[in-house]
């Protein structure tokens, strides 16, 4: 077969999944327990220095619920391991996922212990959907999550997705791109990704096309000619500060033809530095107007440091720290069964405690619209002056809303952003954001806690 | 659009590339510039507690190369940009990859600066394919060398992979199955790369099978009585003391029927102390023969703990940590181009020097089989005694070997891994096996960085 990444037919998507998914469904076939369950995924404890989540991930999830089918080759694929007995097969071959989701819109801000997504369902559609769903909304809310970190470090600066080389594969790169714009990044230099998800693509030249010519300066030449209106010019190859100079002279050629240099880009050394000396060559020479880009090992801390220090860098490139998440590249992000037959139900194991019960997320706000306190609350509880967070998405296997459009998620997130006090958006041990139970999910839980372990501990040693 | 990551049509591979590299494309053939290059995929520096590679991904970049192209809509998606030229798009639509391939073979070692790959083809060719063959040949290296890892830890005890739901994507969740296996791993829990890449589908069971009977021991003899000869008990749901006693009373019913429990798993709590007291109450229970499977937030350096200690655990689970390569989830793999047109070029950016020139690598042993050094000289250079590396894998675009058997590359890695001294395969701080220049390579690269100053460095201030 070739490169299954990118050519893996619609219908194998359902093999996308833990084989225990597939025996405990059959399990649960063979015992009749084909009544509603509710999961709830949700994160129980922040990776480091991170103080609130950018949901991201739903749209795939949806897309995935509505497609979901296994083909007559997944089912003999299945039938070949002799893993599985025949009725379940063909139950299997005609599964279908018919259930309702309720989630956190995509690029609004939760926190942990929140439910991102809940779906509810017959107990095999729900149990069998959960490894694609962690696999998703845990990449895309970490990666829109890191950007949104960078997106605030850089203070207002454009910040451009270069990270498709680097990313943990071709599904993260087009994850990335997409998060990245969610949180605020202006662009991707990934062309696939900017061609399905309506992005603008963005690139500039590599170390390769300079050395590909005689000098540096035919290969600026070169590339002035082919685009007299987006040139931006790598000036490291060889020396930085002799590049600026080449970059310069191609600028002033540039401006006797009726065209102007976008920008000259600096890819390693010490960018506060150089950026300054750079800016001044620029300006001595009457070229205001040109933007420095800086890129190559940015992450927001570096960001940070730069943007405060005053370096006159216009432009970012953030590449791979930003798409590997490098500093936290994984969550505990989890999906729960919470409830089973209308009986709610949680888990006790040590540091894996749920909360039983399908949910609801209230949040308030003060007079000046910013968050104050989110509390979690039982799905079918009101609390008068919160914002309900989760929102009916599917139901009957069918969406209730049209699929998402990337630039109101993107306002979604700046507006969700803006009413985040700066104190949680600090880069290193922000505070946590205040998130509470209600009273009725309080005592459901000890309460459910207390049945479970009289069923299944009393007896022990 | 649906689920893009899984359904894009193969045709749209070309897409999955940085802009640059179509508009340097486009440069290039603007300037006529259509002679042949070469480019070499090597890593500049070990990431944290890394000194070895293991090679992985070359089966998707073969995959990759031969099924290049740009479909109609890829090209009228491109024209709306308004990027690209006319003609530049008329050549695109026609490009097919018709260059060679020398790469060191799947599961093989290798160090930093050593080429794993290097492709010689005419120079647009073989810059268009670089995002993509640096993103695969860097998640898949790295997710085998982390898996080496765990298996060096394991000391003999299987390991299987679990990472799929919080892999970086679905494309890492395939990649990590197999590139684990290639580093010894024993099986897979994702469902779809069995099935993909022929490998042993494994799984257990959910703490939300456990919850959704009344008890747990409900559900344990629900999960027996469709799997009577292949269940493994999920004993921490409540308690994993309480757990493993129904556990035994489970055995104990099913050995009445003539079957055995083959395991009980821990997922949580402190594994070692579990472990010994999950091990006496199977053992004075008289089921010596049930087997102790761990997970949850495992990696080589808990694996490594647990074996030194001597936990009574059979079988490893291992997710998160090894599918993200949480303690190195990135390296400086770089494509460089080294030769074009038979003229050899370097890059001279600080700390970012590459060599000139194609090359190939000289291993050699000792009498006893072992690795001593290797040596990086240039393409065409013999050095006697040594074994070299690299292999011609593609010729005019067409592959010169079949395309690579799992269990061989498997076998390929083992031998290797065991003719590598133990001393390098540490986990923390391993000393750096010794890798040399050839004298030709050396003086090379310094005629070569010369010569480049000279041009393009002389008059800067």
């Amino acid at each position: 077969m070739n490169t299954p990444n990118l050519q893996l037919p619609g219908n194998e998507l359902g093999l996308f999944t833990d084989l225990y998914e597939l025996t405990m469904s059959q399990a649960f076939l063979r015992q009749g327990m084909t009544a509603t369950a509710t999961f709830s995924l949700f994160t129980r404890t922040y990776p480091p220095n991170r103080g609130y989540f950018v949901s991201a991930g739903l749209e795939d999830v949806l897309n995935f619920l509505s497609n979901l089918s296994f083909s007559a080759e997944a089912i003999d694929y299945l039938r070949v391991t002799g893993i599985f007995s025949d009725d379940f097969l063909e139950y299997l071959s005609g599964v279908r996922f018919t259930g309702s989701v309720r989630a956190i819109p995509e690029g609004r801000l939760f926190f942990t212990d929140e439910p991102a997504v809940e779906i509810t369902a017959p107990l095999i559609e729900a149990q069998l959907v959960e490894t694609f769903i962690i696999n998703q909304v845990n990449l895309q809310t970490i990666l829109a999550t890191k950007a949104a970190r960078c997106v605030w470090a850089a203070q207002g600066r454009g910040i451009a997705d270069f990270a498709s080389r680097r990313t943990q594969g071709t599904d993260a790169a087009l994850k990335m791109a997409r998060a990245s714009y969610i949180a605020g990044f202006s662009s991707t230099s990934n062309v696939l990704a900017a061609s399905l998800y309506g992005m603008p693509p963005v690139g500039t030249m590599a170390h390769s096309f300079i050395s590909s010519f005689a000098s540096e300066l035919d290969a600026f030449r070169a590339y002035a000619e082919s685009f007299p209106d987006r040139t931006v010019l790598l000036v490291d190859t060889y020396d930085t500060i002799a590049g600026t100079w080449n970059a310069v002279q191609v600028a002033k050629e540039m401006e006797s033809d009726g065209h102007k240099l976008v920008a000259v880009r600096l890819d390693s050394g010490n960018f506060d530095e150089l950026s300054r000396k750079v800016r001044t060559i620029l300006d001595d020479s009457g070229l205001d107007y040109v933007k420095i880009l800086a890129s190559g090992g940015l992450d927001e801390y570096e960001l940070e440091t730069l943007v405060k220090d005053g370096a006159p860098i216009d432009l970012f490139g953030v590449g791979t720290k930003a798409g590997v998440s490098a500093d936290a590249p994984w969550s505990d992000m989890a999906y729960k069964l919470v409830s089973f037959d209308g009986r709610p139900v949680m888990k006790l194991s040590p540091d894996k405690v749920s909360l039983p019960g399908g949910k609801q997320v209230y949040r308030t706000k003060d007079m000046n619209e910013m968050f104050v306190r989110d509390i979690i609350a039982l799905e079918d509880e009101a609390l008068p002056g919160g914002l309900p967070l989760l929102e009916q998405v599917m139901k009957d296997g069918q969406r209730t809303q049209p699929s998402a459009v990337l630039e109101e998620i993107r306002v979604r997130f700046q507006e969700d952003f803006a009413a985040l006090d700066d104190r949680f958006k600090v880069l290193k041990n922000p505070p946590r954001f205040p998130v509470g139970l209600s009273g009725k999910l309080e005592q459901l839980a000890s309460q459910v806690r207390e049945e479970a372990l009289g069923i299944n501990v009393s007896d022990s040693d």
